[in-house]
């Protein structure tokens, strides 16, 4: 099998977790596989290198970032690749250029365009393993870029989709996607298979482990996706596509997202188009708009609710005191005591009686749903937030998610 | 005027360190010179980063070391610019790649064989201060380089070679160069200008400030390089052609060498090309001979004496003990208490009495001299090690170098 293995900072923190690194790679290529390793700044380093720049000015430069933050993923990658030659190993080290890593302008926030694989096949042909410095690339005009937040992911994805990898290993110190969060329900149960989009729904539960960002390309480039952890040999969870996951459970997992806050708008005049222009306004601020409820009060006037992440709540509460400036909205409220629990899992698409069972669940534990919403692959509950823990534990328990 | 200035490690050692000349570099620019900065790594950061190597394996590979190495260069080239930049000029960081560097395929000693300055003089000419990352470059297959010991130096020379540049200033902890060592003569005088050849062969006296290699490509590419310190306002040392200094003294300085040991071989066999067969194996052996003496002693046995680097003592001891094993050499004997004194000036190419005025200054002190060499500016003594610092003195006194 042809594997890229990433392992993050945490996983290459210091030089005796590189060499342990070293160690798994070194295992990995004597099982008979060819090994491409991306890896990360040994951690802490890029906030250093960051803190540094931020001595001398509150906003760098972002092609000086660039070639500044991309100097700790070099330095990683060269230590393994002398760990794994002193062992005996045939290995080489390369930049995101030598890789053949090709990204647009948008420096310290690049996309990958593309990926010359030539150079990472000819060493994989001798028999080498290939170390590469995530994180980076450079632009058409030869310039080194970085890829933002979770950006040695991106690069270990898209360097398994350019080689056609067989699996794409990310390691870190979590050891896989679980039913849910562990420390809510201590019986929730690691997951050995997941598809993209279930993982994309539980994003709240995965978003420590892995970005949608990698899991999105993932899905677009059918890599098959491992998170585990790099401190053990237990297995992690497998990402695939939904033809590869032979009996999909009914529900796969039940996510948590404490980050919301609800906006709600009384009286909304009744004009036509009225909705709209709020939101045009509100996507104009950037907030991002979750779920929406609109109703006609039994006096006639229109109430609106809707979620935004809480970080998005002030620029969104300036929108809103617009409308109320000008008398199109008679009143609003906020309410960041909410949180939103979702169920989520392929097999909904097929079997009728989920979304039952969530609401019922709700009902047994008296707990009042303030909003639903519903896609193929999930249902989304947004409850007050003091029966977070209690709504968790009753859905897990109700789909049997131990078992 | 366009000017290159470098700045060695104890100069950037910090974030205080990279602002100070950051400070320095914009009062030149204010001046109104065109300044392409070159930097090494911020000091002790390159000796880390070896030591991480060295813990995972004694002799790793080189092509590892010098993209591990390198690192350090581009962590200061883009602080440095951020800085410049935040004091609202406009600057730019560049690599040794985006600087045009090209070098040979000795990784970690690679030697500058090109610089497309196309980058840097389209900087220049947009009003930019040019940032470049010293001690690196791309061999031609676009792999990063690095230059050895004393590499930023070279960078700096080399870019304002490439650049036809008025000025190279080479910044460090040490403000020129001196008539002598001040630690043994408090007279020693800085010198305001010195040739290229009196530079070379004051090597003993310079080389804490500057490497032979960057002077030997200062004269090829006659530029003219000022030594000076970052700490101060103080002027330095320019080392530029003969030519270019009006008035030279007769002597400019006083050099010494502790580093020498005296190699003495009695008895040599009396056979048509027994010396070249000694010096060719110690050439072989990687031993550099420096001055070698010859002498027909009464009973006609012929003595050979010379002196050769203390670190190469053990190597060129085990050449000479095979030629006694087979009876070409009666006896050897070693003496590492001597040192080797210098006086170096181009005046004495047209002044003469020089030598005889050295010798007699050694009589008066009552030190006698155990071999001579000379060569157009120079003239070598070799003296037991006890006398070292009464010859300094005396020389400099007797050529009245602190005048």
């Amino acid at each position: 099998m042809l594997i890229v293995q990433k392992f993050g900072g945490t996983s290459v923190g210091d030089l005796q977790r590189i060499q342990n690194v070293a160690n798994r790679v070194s295992e990995s290529k004597k099982a008979g596989h060819d090994i491409v390793v991306v890896v990360s700044a040994m951690s802490g380093e890029t906030n250093k290198l960051i803190g540094y720049a931020e001595h001398f000015a509150k906003n760098p430069a972002q092609p000086e970032m660039d070639m500044l933050l991309s100097a700790g993923e070099r330095v990683t990658a060269s230590l393994l690749s002398i760990a794994l030659q002193e062992m005996g190993h045939e290995a080489t080290a390369m930049t995101g250029r030598k890789a053949g890593i090709v990204t647009d302008h948008h420096h310290t926030k690049a996309r990958i365009e593309n990926i010359d694989p030539t150079t990472m096949n000819e060493a994989l042909q001798d028999g080498k393993i290939v170390v590469v410095a995530g994180f980076q690339g450079v632009n058409e005009e030869g310039d080194v870029t970085t890829l933002g937040r979770g950006g040695s992911d991106l690069s270990a994805v898209a360097i398994a989709g350019a080689l056609k990898a067989d699996l794409c290993e990310i390691y870190t110190d979590v050891s896989g996607i679980y039913t849910t969060d562990p420390r809510i329900e201590p019986k929730a149960r690691k997951l050995d298979k997941i598809s993209y989009d279930e993982m994309l729904e539980l994003a709240s539960l995965g978003a420590k482990v892995l970005q949608n960002r990698s899991v999105e390309m993932a899905k677009k480039l059918n890599v098959n996706l491992v998170t585990r952890t790099s401190f053990s040999n237990e297995e992690g969870t497998l990402i695939t596509k939904e033809e590869n996951i032979m009996e999909a459970p009914l529900v796969s997992g039940i996510a948590l997202d404490r980050n919301q806050a609800r906006i709600s708008l009384m009286g909304v005049k009744d004009r036509p188009g009225i909705a709209s222009d709020i939101f045009t306004k509100l996507a104009q601020a950037e907030v991002n708009v979750d779920m929406i409820i609109q109703n006609k009060a039994h006096d006639g006037a229109t109430n609106i609710d809707f979620t935004v992440p809480v970080s998005d709540l002030f620029d969104a509460k300036k929108v809103v005191d617009e409308f109320v400036s000008i008398g199109e909205i008679k009143a609003d409220s906020y309410n960041e005591d909410i949180c939103k629990v979702s169920v989520v899992g392929v097999g909904m698409r097929s079997h009728t009686g989920v979304a039952a069972k969530a609401f019922s669940t709700m009902a047994v534990n008296n707990i009042n749903i303030n909003m639903i919403a519903t896609s193929e692959i999930k249902i989304s509950m947004v409850i007050d937030e003091k029966y977070a823990e209690i709504a968790v534990r009753g859905l897990h328990d109700a789909y049997e998610l131990d078992k």
